[in-house]
């Protein structure tokens, strides 16, 4: 058993570590740490959890954490995990971060986008970014791990066979992406309420959505050149879940090679042939949210449409499993040693 | 492992069933019978499914279920229960039936509800209304189970401890309930079209739904004399969940004897004090739909309001779980002998 | 053209009244008063109105309120109407209010709900409660309407025929009621925000809902007798609209003279023979929510169910316009002597 | 007052258009054809329509309609339309169509498209798409007007301005847009069902979608050169409303002469001046659902992204309304003289 503790517990991503972790077998949850609600048991913040997690929440102690726990999910802004993470760090507990403050390997970036200082550039050197099937090799030894964007896990991973294959000109690339109301997170404000949300549908963050930065470290990294990306991100009304729709100008290489869709297929079915979570789509469909929420998968269905000469890739994961808490209990049993789908292997709820 | 099928597999309550059994440790899903999709793979219809159950479906073969399968869940109508389950118990195969046909004592109220000839009493005389809170030690035992309605699951838990303790007048019993969408099945209608019910809040079914019978007769043997009782369903716009609000007259003896909402949620703590899937609200709180949600659960709460001598009983579950395939799998483990929580223990989803 | 302004213009009444007004063809809106928002365009916070109502907010000056305007409806919490209404009223302006300040007959039934003072019994003498359905001639004459709450409109009317021909036992009225989220107001309060709300369905104010003792007030004087009432509310996954289903035992009188669920209709139909905006509903069916949004009909159908003595009663309104906003406008303009459906007699959207 | 009939009134177009005309000041309802519900009140079928609309509908008749009807209504499919619209010509009926027929200069386009012979080249000839912000002075005199699908409403409306103006690579247009479900009509089918779209969302008719054609036809004749266009649909949980984001190159030119978003709104707002249902959004935001649905307004707003050298327009519609019935409405209104904005001037419903 691995004795686990989560600082920022009692926000939505905190639920949802929570939520998988108290019946996660080989998991014991030891403290949740909570500000706001020091005293107060978990379950009656959220009944849904009632007889299954009715922990106290506590206030945040170090070493009281240190102690307990060989490992700590902080779920909190940038700024709390500037001056908790380093402290655990130094006391030999293993960090998995959800901040943004870990996930880029030039903290230079991180102070542009976040408007921020980034004072720990050894850290950083440390941090591995938390995409098992990118970066799982380097998951396994990491005492630091930064958990991905949902917007850039949705975006990279459906982008990255198609970079890996020179298919697509890099310039082209156009993320068009909806996101479910819970990635804003669990915050009193108007813009969230139920009324101004319910039937409605807008873009927002157009041109300057901070994920923009991570989706293209990520891309230019597999491209080995500097990308840059059109992105522009969607609230819709429902509660989980996350639907990239992406263009991208075929290469004329790609085209005089007779490129099609079943081919596409083939490449992305083998560049993912050992990942558990990634489903690619059969020909002649593609995902849809209530495939992937209240699950872990990320599905990646392509089109070629020669007509107009573009590679048009949908990809769909839940924003708050793949996006977010499940792909941080994907990094946390590869860590620990225990197989990677404990706990998070439960299909999606369809209804 | 248990070796199970089930037939009509492909309906809203069949997907619940796959969903909940194909990560089931001690199940192995055998047959997976639907006529209308022979051949296709189950995983095609659900692509939430995918690599979670790519069984294809078949057609109905009684031999080669009873071949395969200890055990048979079916989710069919009334009518094509009539002709199957009698084969399969013939051959030695233990059934849970989702129809109506053998939730009544008495078939004749069953012939006058379902306007359907019941030509099967000595069935019917062995058959467990499925409840496990209520007939625990029958169901150890049974070879057919009748998998109870969610109306009357809901509506039943709910009262029982009331009418035990005799605090109520039993003729003032009022049910108003609403149901999440999914309960009335996977179905062609333009009733269940998005833009039929969206937005939308309705009674349905006022004085005449069938449930009416099902809940009379339970709580009728609960309190050893007959019961009539209002029960008025309302449709609502979720997909999964229901909650009742019973109102009922408080008698003068519970009145004369100081009856409060304390003293109640005693008595229903103390009748459920073994029951693991009761949970009895906090005094102050009453269930919401989102507490059971993805749950097997059943939440109830209570307020006594003296001012107008009545008590008022909140009840909630997930109509597919502990309202259809959640109880179904509960009594499924009883009967096999594998502990009752086994792959329906996880809590809600919340969001 | 009648001059008129609003207090309280950017809550979701206010935003109501000026959707209704900024169209309606005898009015001209002078003055909208939003403290928070002086100096902003009304389209600049609701973007709908873009081209319909650029007006700009302004801060409260009764003076100049009084100068521009014959009649001031306010939006207000109690306290501010304290302040305000009586100040306009000596300015010889007319006023119609939304809060419940002057909702009461005595006002220490207010000063005991509302835990508030009541210190303008003068006022309240004068004051008429706007339902038009049964308060038209003392409308007419009205200097100042308190603007009823949406469960009592609904309740109300939903009850007045069957009170008025003594159909029913008067302590046996309970009444489950069913809100869209609007009705809570514009609010930042978590408890409101889409991922608490959506596909959610709770009971609340059970037992103590500050509605109940306005619905007994005009039960009362209907019946000419006190009445006492059960009163549930519950709040549903849509943004507007209000579904009320009332369970009431008949008398033995009305059993023994044959009633029927045809008779009612008739009883009903004859109490509402000269009101446009009750709508009653042919024998067999029963309001739905999406019958009504959009519109300011009260919808109700009936059904009488012997085999437990009980009527039950389903009534609907948009609580935004028949439950609020709507018929304020319908009390204004029979005030203005304005034809009584000018500008709220289109139908509801239905989709 | 103008006596119009309406063939199809039943769907969901029908529903709309008959919602407005039963309340337009110049128009008189004739006949209501629908074939499934003869002799039926139409306000049995919508509820929402009684005391409103309670014509009874009647089968098709076409000198009936050319005796009663100055203009008739026609919401059917293509085949339908075929066979009636030439009747109702040559007696002498002004017809709005609102199927695809009449859509296409070249009527082989449809019968390509549409997989369905078009032998009414002369007919063709004389209907007029009835976008008015584009064809206002053909719409005033024209006797067919063929009322354009919801997609390329907003789509090219959207991009107008900016190919007017050449600011954009005419090769480079991505359209990716979302509808509400109404969008799909009224259909039993079960792709549509509650249970399949709630929380759902997900991208259709990927490379090969109809309206696609219908866009590259008219941006092809704005722009004086054949354009193709990627057009990319998805359907979302909500019922009506419509949004496009569309991405698109700046030329060299554009970029070079100082391009910015500033410049490209006065280009936007000069282009639709005098046109009253085209509202520009201010600088720094951009359309939502919520500020159309329920109004006939096209609302649009621009972002030149000078880091990628794109230029970003999103445009929203009520898909029932500027998309489709309202569309008609304002066509209608034009061809027989009645002030473009009656009946449709009402701002969107916000809530």
């Amino acid at each position: 058993m691995v004795n686990l503790s989560i600082i920022g517990a009692t926000g939505y991503v905190g639920l949802e570590l929570v939520r998988i972790l108290c019946v996660h077998p080989n998991i014991r949850l030891q403290k949740l740490v909570s500000q706001s609600y020091v005293g107060k048991k978990f379950s009656d913040i959220y009944p849904s959890l009632r007889s299954r997690c009715d922990i106290e929440c506590t206030e945040l102690n170090i070493n009281e954490l240190a102690k307990s726990s060989e490992i700590v999910i902080t779920a909190l802004p940038p700024e709390a995990s500037k001056d908790i993470i380093p402290a655990l760090l130094q006391l030999g507990v293993k960090v998995i971060d959800h901040s943004a403050l870990f996930r880029y390997k030039d903290p230079k970036v991180f102070e542009k986008v976040y408007k921020s200082e980034h004072n720990l550039p050894a850290l950083q050197a440390k941090s591995v970014y938390g995409i098992p099937e990118l970066y799982r090799e380097q998951i396994k030894d990491a005492t630091l791990i930064a958990d991905p964007g949902c917007y850039p896990t949705c975006s990279v991973l459906g982008l990255a066979p198609a970079i890996n294959s020179e298919l697509i000109d890099l310039s082209s690339i156009i993320i068009n992406a909806v996101s479910g109301v819970s990635g804003a997170g669990r915050k009193e404000e108007l813009a969230y309420g139920f009324c101004e949300i319910e039937s409605n549908y807008k873009a927002y963050g157009i041109a300057n959505h901070r994920h923009t930065s991570e989706i293209e470290q990520e891309l230019s990294l597999l491209a080995g050149t500097d990308i840059n990306v059109s992105f522009t991100p969607h609230l819709a009304p429902f509660k989980r879940g996350m639907l990239a729709t992406i263009h991208t100008n075929l290469t004329d290489a790609a085209i005089a090679s007779g490129v099609s869709t079943e081919k596409v297929l083939e490449i992305y079915k083998e560049y993912y042939k050992d990942k558990q979570f990634v489903r690619i789509m059969p020909l002649g469909t593609t995902p849809e949210v209530k495939y992937v929420a209240g699950s872990n998968f990320i599905d990646i269905g392509v089109i070629v449409d020669l007509r107009v000469k573009r590679l048009i890739i949908v990809s769909a994961i839940d924003n708050l499993l793949k996006g977010s808490a499940g792909q941080a209990v994907q990094a946390l049993n590869i860590m620990m040693g225990i197989d990677e789908g404990t706990g998070i292997s439960v299909p999606g709820m369809q209804l």
